[in-house]
């Protein structure tokens, strides 16, 4: 097995779930002729970084992601610090000959989404993207279904992401909900992921109609807020959210398919209903992410008084993943779809093919998500083209 | 179309279903060659009987079921009243010439329905005994499913009757608590309905062993309550609740299936969960009652990558019943199944052939109750046979 | 119990659904202090008519609508004929000062609706439209949540009404696929019933904008089947679509709440999902028709360990027109929601005032369907307030 | 951090599922005290130990377990090799002196799992046995709740463990099929999961009654398959089956409550259906491992016209466990289940208790399960306390 060394920039949520996907792979994936070598952890606060490194597996520790890039003994750089930084991080990583896996979304703008493609296209580098959704069996089922025909032509797709983390107006003014550094709410961050999955299921859209709205406008400041809890009070100073709290569109895909798409962190009771339904002229699928390990199908040619959607359980054997995992009918979790991914990535490597989703993946994510926002500011359809 | 006259006795709960169900026949159900007449209505209160025979549409109205019984210009008693006094009208029905449809329990012990099973035979009458969730659609099509051998050789039997009205400790000493009128709990008046379900799709029994609980074994007597409220009150004097809460069995069919049978009044959060479950070597169906319109349906044969329980709505024309009502997608209630119920009475009539289920079934349900009862006191297996 | 003499106008599916309720009231809510009576059914086929007439139980039997409502023993006129018939029928009626009860849609336009309901407050009559949803129960429970402000003030509604009748591309060009005689596919028959519930639970519109697509352009003529087959045949000649197979669109209330539609008729394995969410700052209610009994209710206050959605089964005297069928657990249908809505129609009569939904709820909802194809035609933003 | 140090005797399903836990709890859990080191892995085949040792990592084999026990670098042996050596290898840790963690079966007979309980105690050592449901985050919420008295007093607890993996009857006959190996069949495989859980969440059982059922009594010999496959073969010669495919319980607890138990892999449809509801005074609880970041909740105190059961999802930082992994709404796993299990392993050491469960859970669930299997023989009521 053939090691390949890591150096990863970023050590919260998604430096936690890289990390313990790189720690599965060997041991659930044990036949994958590249095995990712923990090598360099990488964040600007010596001491939290440190303890990163020592909780998460990793040999050694960075401060200077400018340094990380340029150590010959690294040979891809994983991006997942705050999406600010994204581009500037790829930039250097891609001049420096590394190979590169960044967290979505790509960067805070379309312009500079093409600019990183770019700069990973003249370098000759491997990139990948981190849309981690694609990699769950009961959606590489539908994927499946849908590429083998057995959904027939596709007249619809709806997909929502509906959470309620900061239903709580006294919830305070963190820094996703601050346009500057986040780049956009509950659209960037939960709409890339169904307009990724609509790309991968459906295909190219042509055009979008959205609205967006920010119901609660001003919340207690963050740094006023007692320890770190996300409770929030009612009696700090309050700052303007200056990003959307829900965003909704419209799409027509190149193929005719309808879509329909919202995004809301405002929706009480949802904690992450991650969910779509295609429905085409054979068949239909639905799939809600909080029950992850299933997927609902129906066929039109079942026999007549037995119709239904089936509720599939994606852990058999015939099911993507399943076998490296648990036996039939036992569950696998969130965290999950990171190992599938960086196995996906490491697998492209081996066979010196482009990982899936890539860059290319990013940059047409972004540009649905600015066509929207585009769309949204002029009140008009803006087709994906013009952007 | 020809008419059959009705004297029906009783006009509370069932009286109203079977009234509902009398006049929607006609209406659904055109081509029937056989319409039932409501002629007569007895009730021995006579400003409740008769509020009840216009309220409901009964022509006539009688204070004695003795007369009603004796009266030339009715073809079919239909009994309704407390169960303490099915058999003796039935009884005098069947003296009397008349075809009967009596509503369950057949009696309050397997004797006294033996005595009525052997009379209406003696008779030469028509009987029928009122097991309503048979006609169900989606039973229905459990049935059909069961019959074409599409589930194979049935293992397992399951079915839990749960209801929570007597959950509230300060719920009155109502006469259904008391085993002199009601003759049993939960077991006689929810498990009776398993029981006849289980005869229906599986088939006979051979042996059963069950247990019996009352967890509240006094309540506040109902004379002392204010009013009807069903919420009781904590501080009336208190009598003793002769009849079961709960009651469960094992048992064992003639076929080799497994069955268990649970049937409660006290298990919270149940409105009326009236369930079961079939497996058999080639699939399996799930019902429950409170989503009465759909059946579950899994197949062992579907391919491997989309097996899964299928919701089976039975609405469509290829299920039982519906094309009389209303357009696919389009639901039925509770109080249809009393309407297929007569006019499987009104066919059988016109067919010149016994009604199913009828006494015979009746019979066999009060066998299977007393031998759980038998089983729970003297704590062993009790063959049906022994009954 | 005074009487109100009924004139109706259509035998098909609407007419027995409107039979069905007249002759339920009496009997489910005797204390209703005005009885419909059923005196005479209208319909240009005399042997069709005379045929219902007999089935559905009216008195009497017109051939020509223009007589029925010249007739002075008659109260009021129910309209369920063709859509593209209403709006003659009901200026005529309102013009022998004959109330009116006329199933959705009002008219084919905005103008004719306008048209018919400033002729009924001319004339001075009660007027209403059948939007039966409205009263199911569990509708009602949100309406009562909503109001009471349980749920808070209102992010989202989304709505979506899927079908799949007409997935067979072979089935038949039905009069419901053309233009000229249904004014409207989905939109206007699936649409429109969602629209009337947002007006009903959330308030008026401010805005929209919309997509519509017929996917199946050309069906076999219905001419050519083989009997009333909706199952078509392949070789018959074909005609043109000339209805919506599917309209989508987006909407801001005047509240601020984001809003979501959908209606199609090829949803494969929607037999008539007719479903609803809203999202409000304390809580959240989910509903779905074909398990209509239910609704799906969250609170935000609920403790933090036990916090989700509840499934309510709207079938206890708490909820709404429960008393009046069976007791808790016991389900009721589809048919149901025209007996409530006859109810109100009666009740608001006995108490002389408007019934509710009305003719000024058919503009309404008339106005929110021309926006959207507006919107669709002129591919922009549509101001409710423009129409 | 301490480091304690692991030898493991095993290396198959149950080996995988303890290395994960093992690997994951420094990463999830870095305030537990005491780390386990994966010292030394143990099996009889020495490549497939080899393998397995690289795979899962760890640091040396061994393929005697007896020189295992005796080294001294060595704290805790941890066993889930087949059933039938448990006892011997748990004798002779415990005469070494070493901790013991067991999977569950303890042992294959009741007198041989109290002489292991008996060794452990007198060596003084620390003993834990592996049911791993109990740590489940819903699970714990149930456990919350009984405890807290939400529920009230219990009427009932039901549960049924369903799989259908040997549901095609030419499914070979594995070592589990054979009764001097596995000891008992579903029963014991499955069966003693719910018997656990009933001891954890009600409490101690009185008596019980059961029936057992072998339907494929005949399955081809593995040794005649070819290759590994689970599908089998219907041309190979065929062995006896001598466990059970089925068993089913009712039980007396001692608090009074209600039980009934069924475990079965003959259940089509139910790749691993564990569920369990419990039915109290003032509440309910459902779970279905399916869905394992669900429990269903109802409260009797509810207000009237919202009451239902409440879908939690047990992610939320209110919930057990769940803050060492993921955001609210980002679900686990079935291995999961075993990371919290070895943390209670490692806090009770640090704590300086005894873990729990321990063999005295173990001891008395096979007290339960050799009671069940006797009441079948004789067929009557066994109470535990003459086990």
């Amino acid at each position: 097995m053939k090691e390949f060394r890591i150096g990863m920039v970023g050590y919260k949520f998604m430096g936690k779930a890289h990390s313990n996907a790189y720690r599965a792979l060997p041991m659930f994936f044990p036949n994958s002729k590249i095995k990712p070598r923990m090598s360099v952890i990488c964040g600007r606060d010596e001491a939290g970084v440190t303890q990163a490194a020592k909780q998460f597996g990793w040999a050694e520790v960075e401060t200077d992601w400018r340094k990380l890039v340029e150590r010959e003994d690294i040979d891809l750089i994983d991006i997942n610090a705050p999406s600010n930084v994204h581009k500037e991080i790829a930039l250097a990583a891609a001049r420096a000959g590394k190979h590169i896996f960044c967290e979505k979304p790509l960067a805070l703008t379309l312009a500079d989404s093409r600019e990183m493609l770019a700069a990973a296209e003249k370098a000759g580098i491997k990139h990948m993207i981190g849309f981690n959704y694609r990699f769950t069996p009961a959606i590489q089922l539908a994927k499946k279904l849908v590429e083998s025909g057995r959904l027939g032509e596709l007249y619809h797709f709806r997909a929502w992401f509906l959470q309620d983390w900061i239903i709580d107006p006294t919830f305070p003014l963190v820094w996703r909900l601050q346009k500057e550094i986040a780049g956009s709410g509950s659209h960037g961050d939960l709409g890339a992921h169904l307009i990724d999955l609509a790309h991968y299921l459906v295909g190219d859209m042509k055009e979008v109609i959205g609205m967006s709205e920010t119901f609660i406008r001003e919340r207690p400041l963050a740094s006023e807020m007692t320890g770190l809890t996300a409770k929030g009070s009612s009696d700090a100073s309050k700052g303007k959210v200056t990003v959307d709290d829900a965003t909704l569109f419209l799409s027509r895909f190149v193929s005719g398919t309808m879509g329909v798409f919202e995004s809301t962190r405002l929706a009480a009771g949802h904690r992450s209903t991650n969910s779509f339904e295609i429905n085409g002229s054979k068949g239909s699928v639905k799939f809600d992410f909080e029950r992850m390990n299933e997927l609902e199908v129906y066929f039109t040619d079942d026999e007549e008084d037995v119709q239904g959607f089936r509720r599939v359980l994606a852990t058999d054997p015939a099911h993507a993943y399943s076998e490296a995992w648990w036996p039939t009918g036992h569950t696998i979790g969130f965290e999950h779809t990171f190992t599938h991914e960086m196995l996906e990535l490491m697998n492209a490597i081996d066979e010196g093919r482009q990982p899936s989703p890539n860059f290319y993946d990013g940059v047409k994510c972004q540009a649905v998500l600015e066509a929207v926002e585009r769309s949204v500011e002029e009140r008009r359809w803006v087709s994906i083209s013009e952007m």
